[in-house]
């Protein structure tokens, strides 16, 4: 682990919150609220895991679980109060990703990856998990839709192999990775950056 | 296997009914259909064997494609009667719950990992299929909107784990908590008893 | 690998542009529609290497994300012609789909496994990528609805393990299984050769 266990809790807190409010007001009860928040928040790091082939992470460590159950708790407790927070809980939510992408990259590094492997799997780490939500919520998943979120991903990645080409410290190098993974995401949400959309392609109806 | 193949086979039947049955009407063919009931039967104990790293259990065994063939085949054939058979299915349903979620616990106990995560493991197992069937449909799971279903899972672990601590023996262990699991989900249906649902909450346009 | 390079670059560079072109006018940026791109090409192969629990293919292979990088560039640059293309599309595509399920089929057989369920794994590599991609595009899969797709790569599957019975050699084996996937898309798709849909069924509301 290269950050320190509170900012996991907090990251974990935040994707969790995103998932349970894109859950709210439809039809969804309180424990399905906390599924959803609860796959938002790990199931990045479960497919990583899956993919390496090592016991997914969660098993060992029920603070994932709690921190959900924290979530939601906070959910229905200051309902009222979340938008008003939206700034703290989207840097919480920020700050979890960019951790999310070094963890990723690191477990990946461990399992002698080579290094375009692992900007993959640290992509997948911090962004499947909110994938999975719209998926469950049936929606066109958002991280294809706007915003710069995985394209984060890939920016720290790039940096981290950068850092580590020139032969930083480890240290450095995830820190480095982890601000330009935050600042990519705070920039592009600050000054409304997009990438530009896909525009329309006549269908060939043969096609499945 | 704690139970006899008989009831194995009655709940993946039970299981591949529901999704074949929730996929008619949608212009799916019959191929589809199977896949979905298939998917609906086996999903759950796939994740499950997948993130316990061993061998996905049908692949041992051909009587779970076998048992989703016979349920195409009765639905097919016997189209007009199944509503008249719902308490039926439904009772095959539940105790193909029951048992699948004491399977998931008892192979994950095998494996050496902690009860919270046996119990974790017990509701994937009885609970995914459904999620993957309703996410393959395109509709919001039904797991998360209404019915004790996910739970019933939840509480059938947590009185498999009080057993296991009073060191009753295994088939009275596991007889309980697939009792508790099929009773929850029964009396939850009878009743009509809900969990409360998460109430609209204001979106933060910001985050994704 | 019981084909060249060039089919497998010419099969995920087909699978990709499917995936892109379904994921156009529906407000998805150019790097969601490159991840589509990509899980449609290697999604399938993907979960069957999770099953079989080997390394997945494409950690081992850069190519499968530069096939789909050409594939989006191409989307891109020449979407006026890709309808007049649809048929060269269309062979690519089918092609793709014979040889991934061989591969799906030649990798299960050397992890030991027995024929049905390496006919099974054939079919996921070749179908799955699809039916992700349409539950990304939150749709309910095509597989499901129409056109001969997951049945060709079984009816490919069966003819694998018929010339295998024979002790034909491997590589007449293969081509036959192959040409009998391509064969089947094709005239289905040729003269619309659909399986029955399967009608509506009464619902039992009590039923999750």
């Amino acid at each position: 682990m290269p950050f320190s266990s509170l900012i996991d809790f907090l990251g974990t807190f935040a994707f969790a919150i995103s998932g349970i409010r894109l859950a709210s007001g439809k039809q969804i009860d309180w424990f399905g609220a906390y599924i959803i928040g609860l796959v938002t928040a790990i199931g990045g790091g479960t497919l990583r895991d899956l993919l390496l082939d090592v016991r997914p992470f969660w098993m060992l460590d029920p603070n994932y679980f709690i921190a959900t159950g924290w979530a939601l708790l906070a959910t229905l407790l200051f309902k009222e109060q979340l938008l008003r927070w939206g700034n703290t809980l989207f840097l919480f939510d920020t700050i979890g990703l960019g951790l999310f992408t070094i963890v990723g990259i690191t477990k990946s590094l461990e399992a002698g990856l080579p290094f375009w492997v692992c900007v993959v799997m640290g992509t997948i780490t911090g962004s499947l998990g909110g994938v999975i939500r719209d998926v469950l919520l049936n929606e066109v998943p958002l991280l294809f839709r706007k915003d710069i979120y995985a394209l984060a991903c890939v920016a720290g990645g790039a940096v981290y192999f950068g850092c580590a080409a020139l032969q930083l410290p480890k240290e450095i190098t995830e820190s480095a990775a982890a601000a330009v993974v935050i600042l990519s995401r705070w920039l592009a949400v600050q000054f409304h950056i997009h990438l530009p959309q896909l525009p329309p392609i006549e269908q060939n109806p043969g096609k499945s």
